[in-house]
């Protein structure tokens, strides 16, 4: 079987590192035959970590790596110099040929790094977004960026559009994806100097379906499907379904408490809510995507379970078979 | 009685004028003796919708505009030409000294600049900014700036925590109120260009309590009382509170309503639910002030009903007891 997927894992990256990522690991290729894992860490801890699982040793590589990057490094810095870190191997394998794609828990700014200056862009691409799909009331949508760069210029929204439109039609069978930029109003005039100068090139963009501007309060409704804007813009959106999520959730919680009936009321509709609640979660579509590099890059929370690890190795799958970056190459050309 | 707080409240202004905001006009007469409202608008429609009330009649007073200015006129525009507007007759109320301030819930656009050019800004002010309060989970936190200025600069930034720090102490009795920057990680070197510039300047402000930056997530738990940011940022955090809340709680309610079980569930927890949830609402303290002006300028929701109408009134008379903008002039130097 020389056709898998060959999936890079940073088994020394994030929170819960190693046990929860190579438990991740392990779930996925026990439930996909397509998918091989190069797991890239401390040996003897990896090795110790798998004794007990049971599953297709042929779909699991350990790459030896004795260094770590922890999250408080200076990424550039940190890149440079722990050539024999976990992150730094992974990234390498990409680079090599040897994996399609890489999967980590680990450090944001390293990762987005990494990402640039190992497995590199695709030529064209002046600036790899990182594209979080986020839950809306009726599906999902693409955010676009969120984190990989501040201070963007129009050209790079533009791409971003692009980017994420092909995403969301073939990884997430979006067809025709609606694309809105983040405005401060519905109006073709308002928002600041990038806004202004970004929404005619999206209008006069013939690859995506540009629908206009939206308002921040209108992305849980699911008005849009890619939802352009800058990175700073993107981590506030991006946080603020976090923590808006989190408060309001502690909030109907103390709320069931305050009375005896209440108290009843919430054994009752604890079971059904938390259901429901589940397709609001914005762990449940795996890891952010980095796009427009030579090779994927999926960053995943830093708090990841396995079932995050699991999903983000699993959709590399169809990121592959798509083929995302041969389309991406077809629409972004040099002179954009 | 010429000692009363004279508010000049736009008639015709917001989703449901001139019912709602006539009604919460008459609801802050009956409660408060203080105070006094110019109330601006069609004259003869006024009086039909103040038949049936009963009210101090002292503390109310027509002044008739035959014109009205719509959301979607340009608002400079809208402004000039427009001279027997509602608003522009309210906001000359204030200009003139008649009133201390100016409640609408019209235009924002037109507002925001009729403020700016009519009333006129405190000497020094460069910006004067848009400050909503925001529901927080142990109280609230004010948010500056939240719409009147895009593209700001780092010296508007701290003007903006200056002014809303004395807003938080004095009017929303918070003790050395927190100040944060809201930034995309907590380092001190992360950010956009104009955080990274800002930061060491507000660092050392020495009329502020700077905490740092706050990360958006942490915004709803209430880790800062002021939150700076600049415009097109305020505005996307305000509305992923509306946009977030909304569908979470359109989520729960149907999350509920899924078995039988949970409909059941559902009845015996709505009443403690209902209370918690209210204490989470945008709406409940009353409009958002419009910093740096000299009179206050109130913002309420465009859907504002009485209750938000009559609470920015009430406001109107800590803003003034307080002396909030005596307060400014003070801190504010030309040369910030």
């Amino acid at each position: 079987m020389g056709d898998y997927v060959n999936v890079a894992l940073d088994a020394m990256g994030g929170d819960n590192a190693p046990k929860e990522i190579i438990k991740g690991a392990i779930e996925a290729i026990n439930e996909n035959n397509k998918v091989k894992v190069y797991l890239t860490g401390k040996g003897d801890v990896i090795k110790t970590e798998l004794e007990g699982y049971t599953y297709p040793e042929e779909q699991l590589v350990i790459i030896n790596a004795e260094e770590i990057i922890e999250n408080a490094e200076p990424p550039v810095m940190a890149i440079r110099k722990k050539k024999d870190s976990s992150l730094v191997k992974a990234l390498n394998l990409v680079k090599d040929g040897t994996c399609d794609a890489y999967v980590s828990a680990g450090s944001t700014g390293a990762t987005l790094v990494g990402g640039q200056v190992i497995v590199g862009r695709i030529k064209g691409v002046e600036r790899p977004p990182l594209a979080p799909v986020i839950p809306t009331e009726n599906g999902c949508a693409l955010l676009v960026d969120c984190g990989a760069n501040v201070d963007a210029r129009p050209s790079h929204l533009v791409q971003f559009a692009k980017m994420g439109s092909i995403y969301m039609e073939n990884v997430m069978n979006v067809k025709s994806p609606k694309v809105a930029i983040v405005n401060i109003g519905a109006e073709e005039d308002k928002g600041n100097a990038l806004v202004k100068e970004t929404f005619p090139l999206l209008k006069n963009c013939p690859d995506i379906n540009f629908i206009g501007s939206i308002e921040a309060r209108d992305i849980p409704s699911g008005m849009a499907d890619v939802i352009v804007c800058e990175a700073f813009v993107g981590n506030v959106i991006l946080k603020m379904y976090e923590g808006v999520g989190a408060t309001l959730i502690k909030k109907v919680k103390a709320g069931m408490m305050t009375t005896l009936r209440s108290k009843i009321g919430a054994l009752l509709v604890k079971p059904a809510l938390k259901q429901t609640l589940k397709a609001f979660d914005l762990e449940q579509y795996g890891g952010a995507p980095m796009l427009g590099l030579n090779g994927l890059v999926v960053k995943t929370h830093g708090s990841s379970t396995s079932i995050e690890i699991k999903n983000s190795i699993l959709q590399c799958i169809t990121f592959k078979e798509q083929r995302i970056n041969e389309k991406i190459r077809e629409k972004i050309t040099v002179q954009d």
